[in-house]
């Protein structure tokens, strides 16, 4: 799960990027540089995001970071003080949680439903939250959009209660069925100007490959003061040499183009899990697709229990993740109607690993289904 | 100030190495690694710290991290809880204790004199400390050595006070009167065996170059487990192409060469500021020279301010950092019996640098002590 295709990067164009920039720059790149990131790679990210994701701003608002989750983390560090307020989505993913407690901050579940996260049960919840984080594009792990509805009435709130929103845009790019959803923070800069609430957090783990550690914050232009200082005073700045790499990456369209690509490849890749699963799993798997992201939510039928079939189609060689391992808690629970819940990453896997996968998980849920006491068999 | 010599870094080597790690194992670089850092890596680093710096430990203990400053706010996050006292030296770098401060934690003025931290005066002002900073190769800034007497000190009160040591090695590669001193924790295993005290902080910020962002800590098998639990809370790891990179040069050999190599350098340039430096800066600047580091403490005559020097040198493109900002508060006062101190960076320069910013020192000195009311005029 959450794994891109990383057979289908671009080793050979990366390593000549590489190459190319230690024999322009050499020593340039072994400095130390700004803590929001290496200038161009700030100029090359803020292009993009203008671009490709409708988000409004300067390469002066551009923070680089380890990842999203390193974002986060710091984001945490930055806008929260011990005891304060901060919405989560409920299910959502649980590193969110873990960086709102580790600076002893208290984290508020909000459901989602099928319009994302359900905001006025927010306001209901915790009106004077510091912070609201959110899925927009593909709500994490669940799929949902957050419809413009729950967008114009989060950032009202927002403004009202003086409150940030920690955009996650989460599978931004990987939408099958329409054009990806501009981000919140295009429309926040629209409603608030440079009083923007939005912070918006882009991962580069699944468009390139995590093993990079690449990700980027857009911040209001109040919080790019606080964000590099903290970011000084913890570990000063990402790696220049991967930086620079990156910014070429970008500004010669290489970057839009595998996006492009790897879109098309994804499409692809689910509708086979969608088309061969019925069968392979002997219809004990009912998929909840939605149009975009790199897993699928199958659920189980009554009364199998997730986790257990995770060992054993573990044991067997195919990873599978319990929707309750990813997003812990009572509202997985609720999500499912009680029952249990498999994600199926399918970025990561061609037709013959697909197949192969499918019916070794097809052995495990008969197994399963078998051992069953008869009253709940199906 | 602690700038190395970047353009005696290897760039063709590192290239090559490069291009032959994506050539060889391309999209094996591309995925999550372990939170302590690439394997192959943390074998290199246990074993270059073993042979070089007597450290004691097995490739398990190690964690690679994003310079030496990210273990120091990592480990702060980790040991300290809001409230605690941690022992921080005085004078002594400011990042350490915006950590402390960072979590909750209160940092503890522990004075240092010519054979380093005062154990002793930690013992009495701070003795339930649940931490002590401490740098025994080189004390930041002023650069004692840790005295044997100490390190046994302080290991017994650690081992009282059920306390960890922050062992940071700073400039512990870069001793040039004698052989660099073995690390403490390798005493410390010597002593307390796995129920160490000591987290050893390595930086390559120093002996290869900032701008990779590397470093490591080596940790005792108590903490192994709750590191890994809070890196791959924050960042996850390392992006793992430039560890892959860095563990074949150090398993190859080069960075114990490079390392060979740039000692020699230094204290070549070390002996060329000491030499040009009292005729250049007529008289005007006591320096206070080690046998060790990267950078001289220069004492300014009495009423001379070192900031307003400091201004005025960067005003003509020489930067030296005051004393009192590197190391802030009142001991560098102390430290320096009321005079102002400047701290010239030497291991980036060769001769004919030198030579040009100590002339350029020289009149900004010349000009300020010319500005003093004459009664204070020497």
């Amino acid at each position: 799960m959450g794994l891109p295709a990383l057979d289908e990067f671009p080793v050979a164009l990366w390593a000549r990027l590489t190459a190319r920039r230690w024999r322009r720059d050499g020593a340039a790149l072994l400095g130390y540089t700004d803590a929001r990131g290496y200038p161009p790679l700030r100029e090359a990210i803020a292009r993009y995001a203008v671009t490709a994701r409708g988000v409004r701003c300067t390469p002066d608002q551009v923070v680089v970071v380890n990842g999203a989750q390193h974002g986060v983390d710091l984001l945490a560090r930055v806008l929260l003080d011990p005891g304060d307020a901060a919405w989560v989505e409920d299910p959502g993913w649980w590193p969110v949680r873990a960086a709102v407690r580790a600076v002893g901050a208290r984290p508020v579940r909000v459901p989602v439903d099928a319009g994302g996260l359900v905001v006025a049960e927010g306001e209901r919840r915790a009106p004077d939250a510091r912070l609201a984080f959110v899925t927009p594009s593909y709500q994490a792990p669940l799929g949902a959009v957050l419809s413009l509805e729950r967008r114009l009435a989060l950032l009202a709130w927002a403004g009202r209660a003086g409150a940030w929103v920690l955009e996650d845009d989460y599978n931004g790019e990987y939408r099958y069925d329409a054009p990806p959803l501009p981000a919140v923070q295009g429309l926040d800069r629209a409603v608030h100007g440079d009083a923007g609430r939005v912070v918006y957090v882009g991962s580069l783990s699944k468009t390139l490959a995590p093993g990079l550690r690449l990700g980027y914050l857009i911040v209001p232009p109040a919080l790019v003061e606080p964000l590099r200082q903290a970011r000084g005073a913890s570990d000063l700045h990402t790696a220049v040499p991967e930086q620079a790499v990156l910014a070429d990456f970008l500004a010669e369209g290489h970057f839009a183009r595998h996006v492009r690509r790897t879109r098309a490849l994804y499409r692809r890749r689910q509708a086979c899990l969608l088309a061969l699963a019925p069968r392979l799993t002997h219809g004990l798997l009912e998929l909840r697709p939605t149009g975009a992201g790199m897993q699928v939510l199958g659920l189980l039928p009554d009364g199998v229990d997730a986790a257990a079939v995770a060992r054993a189609a573990a044991a067997r060689g195919v990873v599978v993740t319990p929707l309750a391992a990813a997003a812990p808690g009572a509202a997985p629970h609720e999500a499912t109607g009680g029952r249990g819940g498999l994600l199926l990453g399918f970025a990561a896997f061609g037709p013959e690993a697909t197949r192969a996968a499918l019916e070794t998980l097809g052995r495990v849920l008969r197994e399963a289904a078998a051992a069953l006491p008869p009253a709940r068999r199906r």
